[in-house]
């Protein structure tokens, strides 16, 4: 496989970017952004890079496709990093022992020791480690990303097992109902009205799919999947819909109260620990650079901007 | 529903027995078995009933069907504690504000009122309460516990959301020669090679059920079900089962170690994690009181015995 190899604007030496795909439980990290003081999985995931390259600096920094708020959980997460040469062919090192059969991989190797420092029963774990496909940007690359959220209402169980990845409902929720509401909000729209007001990029986005389920165990399960998301989009679609199935809204509100474009008091943003990112999607191979350069003009520089 | 009165030796005043059905993540406490200075089920479910019953002394303390060790979960625990008439009542007492088609439960408040003082996102959760069947002993009334564990194999998922109760296994494990492995254990058989020796009581037992599958997501299951297992006798069963799918012993090695009635090295006892208890099965109510009194002449007295 050929591999990116990016020329930076100061005579930095050439550059070799990995993918990660990364599992987290995000009840006990403050989101994914590293914040001085505050246990992050940026944070712990970037310490546990620079332990590995103390001795072929400098350390290298993530970059992220979804910025999970504090609470919020994944199973596909995806960010990239840039190496160097030199520091890739240093996970590649021989080993002193035999090595008969061996085969090298630096991405694996990394992702191993990613995994051996934040430790193996960790609350992060670092899925796959390889070397990103030319043009390949985690965040800028994207073209969808797929969350669930799930809710124990009162016909579901208690189950003290999930009960950092689920939101318990005093109430019983018609689920045939929320799925009329979620239906009606599908579609290319601007979305302030669903969104925290301190993003400062656009909040007109693709709601691509939405979906409420009731799973065999009882547990509401919403999929829900756009091109990106605005901050806290996804928890405020969940409680407009949990509001339509609980009967204090009627499904048409919910476009009515889009369409206004401005926050409103009508339904609640519900809890992080429901909220999961299942998957991030991006286009064929051939297609990244072209894409990660169309999302790059569309959106304000980083700083500023908050997590989703 | 007619309800348990038992009159005791002493002159206290007659009982009604009530029974919970309990689920609890098992990381975080030190087993169910109430001990000194570590949190427990029991303890914190006990002392959540001195809370109740503060004004109605004395408080009640629980028999359980299943003493799990530390770090076993439950999803269908069963236990029962007896009160008096008076504390029953006082779980009923009319409220100051309007009753209007208030339906008065004192099991269903008393249920209420644990959770509530645990806390509604604890660990442990209080899945119902209600006045026992005539006989009904949570403990010497069981027929049978079933039970499952957990694991992620080197083709299953690593999902850190599930990480306290799956066991992460290195390499890859054939379900197919686990099952021969465990079908070849069934029956009614003397388990000494399978027990940790500090049960005093007897390690005769039925193995009903032992099956492994592997689910949709890639994890292993197994369900195990006995008329009671002495203690980890399931741990025992699963790490035997897995050096079988690993390809370390051969299937009929496992009943001639179970045939040498004595503790081996040959297979690991695997960790409490990946343990859960599901369900503990009880004869029909006009049965109760016979199979409490079989089960509890064949058993040793309580002091000094382990939990399972």
């Amino acid at each position: 496989m050929s591999t990116t190899v990016i020329e930076t604007a100061r005579t930095d030496p050439p550059v070799i970017r990995l993918r990660l795909d990364i599992a987290y439980d995000g009840s006990q990290f403050f989101g994914w952004t590293r914040q001085p003081a505050l246990r992050t999985v940026q944070g712990e995931l970037e310490s546990a890079l620079s332990t590995i390259f103390t001795r072929h600096p400098p350390a290298p920094t993530l970059m992220v496709a979804g910025r999970t708020d504090a609470g919020v959980h994944a199973l596909g997460q995806v960010a990239h990093l840039d190496v160097t040469e030199v520091q890739l062919a240093s996970l590649e090192r021989p080993h002193r022992g035999p090595a008969k059969g061996r085969q090298l991989d630096g991405p694996a190797t990394l992702a191993r020791r990613l995994n051996g420092i934040v430790g193996l029963s960790s609350d992060v774990y670092v899925l796959r480690a390889s070397i990103a496909p030319p043009g390949f940007d985690a965040r800028f690359g994207a073209i969808w990303r797929r969350y669930e959220y799930r809710v124990s209402d009162a016909a579901g169980p208690r189950n003290p097992l999930e009960r950092n990845r689920t939101l318990w409902y005093p109430t019983r929720i018609d689920v045939e109902g929320m799925n009329y509401a979620a239906e009606s909000l599908l579609g290319l729209h601007d979305w302030a009205s669903y969104c925290k007001p301190r993003d400062l990029g656009t909040t007109i986005r693709t709601l691509q799919e939405f979906r409420w389920t009731r799973e065999p165990d009882g547990v509401l399960v919403a999929r829900v999947r756009a091109d990106a998301f605005c901050h806290s989009m996804v928890r405020a679609l969940v409680g407009a819909t949990l509001a339509v199935g609980e009967g204090k809204l009627p499904v048409s509100r919910l476009v009515e109260l889009r369409n206004r474009l401005q926050r409103t008091s009508e339904f609640k943003v519900v809890p992080a620990k429901g909220l999961t990112l299942l998957e991030v999607g991006y286009p064929p191979d051939d297609e990244l650079a072209a894409r990660a350069e169309q999302t790059r003009a569309k959106r304000p520089p980083i700083v500023g901007r908050a997590p989703i």
